[in-house]
């Protein structure tokens, strides 16, 4: 019996291998002669590099970067199973969670190290990525990845800006004749759900500043300053950024991507599940199991779970979601092909309490999901 | 689809006929043509009254008497489906539960209510009995029931006693020239678990009476005078309740059965399954449901899931039990019958949370595992 396993991370308590291990040890428990897939799953967002890898028997280039604010950070690139596809998490070089949350500074956060890590998988020869671009400490509109791959951005004296959405305001030009010319020849997959646009109300520095750390003032500069950047970039590629859906992704990099890389957008959950080519592991499976930290009514909005449960749903297949917690309505998720959610809790505890026995409870539950379902068959 | 429902009560938030009513809905929401049957069960103790009445469809009949303390409480008995067997609870009119923790004394406390409910039955026509004896606040050795059916227990002045364990020492003569000769007439059937003999170490003062408030001290005096009672009993019926197994039950009221009255014991769950007709009800049942507050391994040793689980193995279909907290090595109750163990708690919450929730996650827990359990059976 086969039987595909594709969890989320659970945030806070296991990530998604992880969860999927703790699963398929559950399921090992009920079934004697289950042939396990193990498929860990993400939307794009943080834990996108490591669950492609995962999925696909890929592996991890290490490389040094510089860090949101400079720093060093130890950062990798994965290589997918195919042995030609590239991805790229910037939340890894350039992420959120490598800032103390009383050092977020958007000012001053730089997509550098993102710059860097396609840097070196060019050098290592790759021309096919995927981009994940959300979690990330930046407002810089995607300057220092330019700069990492060469962009000259100058100001009026003709010396080169530093680096961070305040420097935005100082480029007066943008001079592309050492911009990696390999760019040219690759293929970039952009992993967003994010369809803001890149300046104003709905823009990056309104909706995403703050959450990075921008105070109301911030906000105001990084707004001006990605306006100013978006008429340069105007000026030299014809390319209208400003109100251009998607443009505000990751604090404006998702419009570098659409001005200067030969680059497509797509649903995160849509590319992995591509990727992880989850549903030819469905094609011949009984039952596949997703799960996430929190499943609520919102888990219909392209939550990771969702993107299983389409796949199975296609296929026929039962699928069921574990879950830290189950939150409210439920129900509305049953059309999309969730079949049910159950909850790792098994007596009440704190938050704490769950999520430093995640791995257990998860086997546990996973175990008698699969012995409720697996009665049905044996009767 | 035919779907049996028999939990026990879920303690401190459910009875069972609520726990019952909550897994109903639930499966009422999973499975369209749904035709449940409701069989709350309980173990012998607390509620098994209210079980027996709600599963056969008998009704209640209510008294007032004298409580343990000789106030005034609103008891009842019950009459099964069959109108022709009562059900008594020590609990209802001489139960612990009717104190307040701080007036515990059991002393003084008195079975005189129960035989009281005993008395009305028999007045009402009955003469086959259920005796429930669990969660009694007494250890008078069933001598206030005794007193309630004309049994005189006379003192050294020839006069009667008074109640309570206190007064057991002041006894020097048992004339039963007045005990309600209809008693001869009854079958009665006590639902006991407890294997206690009556006096000693094992026996009820020792291991029952700190619970029902006694102190080191009350415990020697209660065991001295339960030894004076046996003495007695002996002396007037051949009968040695001294060693007896099951007569510590209560605070010695299951010597007093087995003294005085035609009575056979047996485990309170298999009483509770034969009257309630389980094993009928599952003949052509899909499945069943069962459910208690807390499950782990100790619920092999009797507890009411495991009669269940026994009968529903007996008939080979599937037990799903539901539980408040499931807790550790619940991998033993499979060999049982049981199918799977699903808690309740469906996130990070505190007990008194999941308790006053109860209903609403008992609901949606049933339907979860009744939605699992049909996709096999859909696929």
């Amino acid at each position: 019996m086969k039987i595909v396993i594709a969890p989320d991370s659970f945030k806070g308590s296991l990530t998604a291998v992880e969860a999927a291990q703790a699963i398929e040890r559950g399921v090992a428990k009920a079934v004697q002669d289950a042939k396990t897939v193990i498929v860990p799953v993400a939307d794009g967002g943080e834990g996108t590099m490591e669950s492609l890898v995962a999925a696909t028997n890929g592996r991890m280039v290490e490389e040094t970067v510089k860090g949101p604010l400079l720093d060093s950070v130890q950062a990798a690139y994965g290589i997918l199973g195919d042995k030609d596809t590239c991805v790229i998490e910037i939340a890894i070089a350039s992420g959120i969670c490598l800032i103390d949350s009383d050092k977020l500074n958007p000012m001053a956060a730089t997509t550098f190290g993102t710059g860097q890590l396609i840097k070196k998988a060019l050098d290592d020869g790759y021309r096919k990525f995927i981009l994940a671009i959300g979690g990330s400490a930046t407002n810089d509109g995607g300057i220092g990845m330019l700069q990492a791959l060469g962009m000259k951005l100058l100001d009026i004296h003709n010396q080169t800006v530093g680096y961070g959405g305040a420097e935005l305001s100082r480029i007066v030009q943008i001079d592309d004749r050492d911009f990696d010319p390999r760019i040219a020849q690759c293929e970039f997959l952009i992993a967003s759900d994010v369809q803001n646009p890149l300046i104003g109300k709905d823009g990056a520095s309104h909706v995403f500043g703050p959450q990075k750390g921008a105070t109301p003032e911030m906000v105001e500069v990084l707004d001006k300053n990605l306006t100013h950047w978006a008429n340069l970039v105007e000026e030299k590629t014809g390319i209208q950024l400003h109100d251009k859906p998607g443009a505000g992704a990751a604090g404006g990099i998702g419009g570098a991507f659409q001005a200067f890389f030969p680059s497509k957008t797509r649903r995160g959950i849509d590319i992995v599940i591509e990727y992880s080519k989850l549903e030819e592991h469905l094609a011949d499976a009984e039952c596949v199991f997703t799960g996430e930290g929190q499943i609520d009514f919102q888990t219909a909005s392209g939550k990771t779970p969702m993107g299983v449960a389409e796949a199975g749903k296609k296929k026929g297949i039962p699928v069921f979601a574990l879950a830290g917690s189950v939150g409210q309505g439920i129900d509305v998720l049953y059309e999309y092909g969730i079949t049910s959610v159950t909850s790792i809790v098994n007596s009440p505890m704190t938050l704490q309490e769950a999520m430093t026995r995640g791995a257990a409870l998860l086997e546990q539950t996973a175990e008698q999901v699969m012995r409720t379902y697996l009665a049905a068959i044996k009767k």
